[in-house]
């Protein structure tokens, strides 16, 4: 049988991990490289113990990964752009999960990420790894980049109307995102240890996150979002708020989520008129790839309120690139990502 | 010595027990009345574990009240504004803390709560037990109606700005509450246990909670909330939004904060340049009576985002009741109320 | 293809939810029926939301579950017992994850469980669903009666030296356990209310624990055990403590251990030199059908210190179920149990 | 008014920011130094933020303290021993909260610590921090020693039946502790990650922890300790066993724990028959001075089971030296200490 073969690079942080435990139990995939420039020759299950017994394999250096078909940047922000050349030289395929090469723009980039682009002849190459909106592109694209959780998460509960043009461009939309322990990484420092970051409602970017200016870029609207760290390790969730353009009517709105959404396999419309979960909570969600979405109108005044959950490290980064990989090798979309979430957790 | 005799209606409660806490450690007060309709003759130490040692009190019923200087009613909404007059009969100062006396206009509380009032003769009667917008007041007053924990932490976190008008009032207020289990009550059903609120973050009210109404009144302006319960038992956090005023600058932004909190014993403005605590987070502020209010500006835009956090038993209900009654009786506003809060925790 | 025709009663709890997770996901399975007293017509995913898109299946009454091939018993304690007969003519097997037939004595039954068996004649015909302990008598049993998730841990983790008879008899084995909220069911009162269980460390059965009986009945050496509910909604861990005869040395613990375990799919040694994870953390397990055991010994005392930890709504019940009709029916152990559990969580 | 001038060595840290918090708001103390070596001349509250508003103070360093009534060491362990003549030259009295004066024996002290003592004069002369065991020697002491915070909670807990000689001292005490994060202290690093550490139950010393030798120590008998961190940041909670010597009934048992603690201030009996929280739990102990003891007999077997719950920042460390410190001084025991705990938290 045909294997694909695969590597992560940095592969000893959380989102390289989650990767990992992905392509380990994908089926048309063997993993010949994970990358780690801390911990290179040592066991992998030593740094994700959730894989013992389910690998036996060793961190490398990026020099001992040679040609493969496709290759996973799980590396901090601003370090992608700096290496992807010498990824694409090895590797037909790039899925990049930083934020380097999620703006288009090197101007924006500047802006929300206080430097300059490293590589900007490559902004224009890579197609977001979003298959909601990009799915076509994705499906013979070599360049890949692999959204934001929160943007993610804020993108998805908006899109519906933004890409219908129902929501009043002058108005906005507002995003309040919340977000989980995780999303700080493996190596977070003194106000990310657990006595500090316990029971906390932090908010770490009041205003000019860079999520926000993803979610600008793909509902082509003016964004203002907020971001808030809140206790758990994993699980995003983003309030998004916009005003409607004149006449938009529930029906629109309803019919906007279902036309969008219904052949979705990873994006379920939660909006129900009672029980505990009626709309979307990422504790029923974790390790799983969905991203639900649900919202709540007042009609009167025409003022939509989003909600959109997803697993940060799946969904919101790993999950999601092994979806756009399974849409690029033309598997089932659904391939290695069936784990449905737990319940209670 | 002349002690201050107060009964508490609604003593089995969390905000009941909070009540108690404080009142039990009051150097002016003699509890002479913990009412509870479920466990009358039960020790109060059964219900109120950490009481235990402190008090030997037993729980009664409400007709084993005598005349007292002061009743606080902690009861269920809709229940105390059918009982309120046989308890100013026998207290000259009753000091509310459900929802039922917080809204002035019985128009407004038939949309919010759903039903019609029972006693709107006595709507305008009660003073708002908020005493950063209503000390003067509260020195007189004999009917009292503490806010809502999520509307105290909102009106707080916006008033200097409102009541100077610096806010765009066509653009109006939109506010994101979290809020811990407590909130729910002691007797909150299925959707409470912990299997099932553990780890979520859970969109109770998208729109038209009721704290929503008490900030619009409070603020004068036209104000959106949504209502999250979070991770946490204790604790409330708002995330506010405003447009500015044309011209409205920075610099009048920290005068309007300054010159409101400068002198209030329990409001404090957080607002830091850096640091884990650098805005408002409920976790420093567990069991203290303090609001901390902060704020973000992007100046270009107008938009000014806020941060508020209290604790919803303290601030947020019982705390801010000791301090209004402190107020209405002449003796220093924080007496009783000096615990300063735990770190870490 | 054939397919295995099961039903599931008891299946709007917990235990039952999981099972319902798994056997969806179970390649040889069909669920036909979801066997609930409170919500039959509703949808199961309306109780369950991790199934939301997983399946569409409807609660049935008892009486509507017609013949099939195997039938699990996720009633409350006490229940099990008076409806089995009526189970076993419409199936070939039952799998009982009750407490009711784990106690092989109806006079212990009865000092454990305070009243007298209903159904004494079937005890001797229940297998152990432990395939550890008796996977050749499962290959064939058509009644198997699942250990509770405490008693699982602590067995496992003593079994390899109290089958080798390294344990002084007469010492005995004290068991601590620790376990989370989920273990308490789905319609637990006002005890498990998320603000009165949440941060708790709650000595509920200090001795006498039911699941004391289970682990003293497989290892065959008096057992002591105290149960402890932690900050957690699932996972179990036990620290169980034991004398060692004299002169067992490391060596020999090391080679019960190994042998014990070395072909098991689901338990894993873990007892390191160093690292986080160094011994058994139900952290990363939950959602996985490992027991991870380890142990610690001071030589010189022969003291043996031993740790397990598990899933206990998975190992500790649905997982192990589904695991033993893997074995009964012939199928890979493993099938339909592969989920690796998550890092971090 | 004469007030006692104290400084706090090791200010910056969990154990030295609780003491601030006690002696800032004990009415007989002044702090006239907040020794930090890592942040001299930064204002306190903002390593503390918990204490903004309460003061003013600087961090300052070592050699910027003059003389002074107390000082309390909250330095690292292994450090205080090199330092301790330092500060005894400054002040009459010296509250060691570190390791290194707590055992008697330097032989005992290499075993546990892994290196020698570097001041084995001097461990003769600390007083054991102990009020419960050594108020008399407390009244007098200059050099007091505070037990660790799983010592002081095992030894409380069992000391009643020791001190009598009810307990077979052949069969030992066998103690499991749990503990919360804030016991590792403010500078921990990569493995009390938030992400790590939640959600855990990490048997981090399975036998050997040097706590383990401070309880064979106060209670005259061989004892054996397992500690595992659990899903907590404050809270410390030891299950302990021990075999009753032949004729020690349940009357006894009673007796001896009633005559022990009737008159303690800050020790209860928590054995009651039901309720929640029948047994001693830390979730109600929080910030509180109070160390809740409890028991459970099985009378056949002469099997004790003791339970006991403290916060470990606070009776487990910070406030049990203001204890002896009010206890040297004369003044009333609870002074500064009353915060009775909250509940629900």
């Amino acid at each position: 049988m045909f294997v694909t073969r695969v590597a992560v690079v940095g592969a000893a942080g959380y989102i390289g991990g989650e990767l990992l435990r992905l392509l380990i139990g994908h089926p048309e995939i063997e993993v010949v490289g994970a990358v780690s420039s801390r911990f290179p020759g040592k066991r992998v299950d030593g740094v994700h113990p959730n894989l013992r017994s389910a690998t036996d394999l060793l961190f490398c250096s990026a020099d001992q990964v040679g040609e493969c078909d496709a290759v996973f940047l799980a590396l901090p922000h601003r370090v992608a752009m700096t290496q992807v050349e010498q990824w694409t030289q090895r590797a037909k395929l790039v899925i990049d999960l930083t934020g380097d090469f999620r703006l288009s723009d090197a101007e924006v980039f500047r802006r929300y990420y206080g430097e300059e682009h490293q590589a900007p002849h490559l902004l224009g190459d890579f197609v977001p790894g979003l298959p909601e909106l990009h799915r076509e592109q994705l499906r013979t694209a070599d360049l890949i980049s692999v959204p934001g959780c929160m943007a993610a998460a804020g993108v998805l509960a908006l899109y519906p109307l933004a890409a219908r043009d129902l929501i009043d461009p002058e108005r906005g939309a507002q995003f309040d995102a919340r977000t989980g322990s995780s999303g700080s990484g493996a190596t977070a420092g003194q106000a990310n240890l657990h006595a500090e970051r316990s029971n906390s409602m932090r908010v770490f970017a009041p205003t000019g996150h860079r999520h926000e200016a993803e979610i600008s870029q793909h509902l082509g609207l003016p964004a203002a979002m907020t971001a808030t760290g809140v206790e758990a390790v994993r699980g995003v969730q983003t309030i998004g708020r916009a005003t409607l353009r004149p006449g938009v009517d529930k029906a629109a709105v309803r019919r906007a989520y279902r036309e969008q959404y219904a052949a979705e396999p990873f994006v379920r419309v939660v909006a129900h008129q009672r029980g505990t979960f009626r709309y979307p909570d990422p504790k029923i969600l974790l390790g799983s790839n969905y991203c639900d979405v649900g919202y709540a109108l007042d009609e009167d005044l025409g003022r939509l309120t989003t909600i959109a959950a997803l697993d940060n490290l799946v969904k919101g980064g790993a999950g999601n690139a092994v979806q756009c990989l399974n849409i690029r090798m033309g598997w089932p979309e659904t391939l290695g990502l069936a784990f449905p979430g737990l319940h209670p957790l």
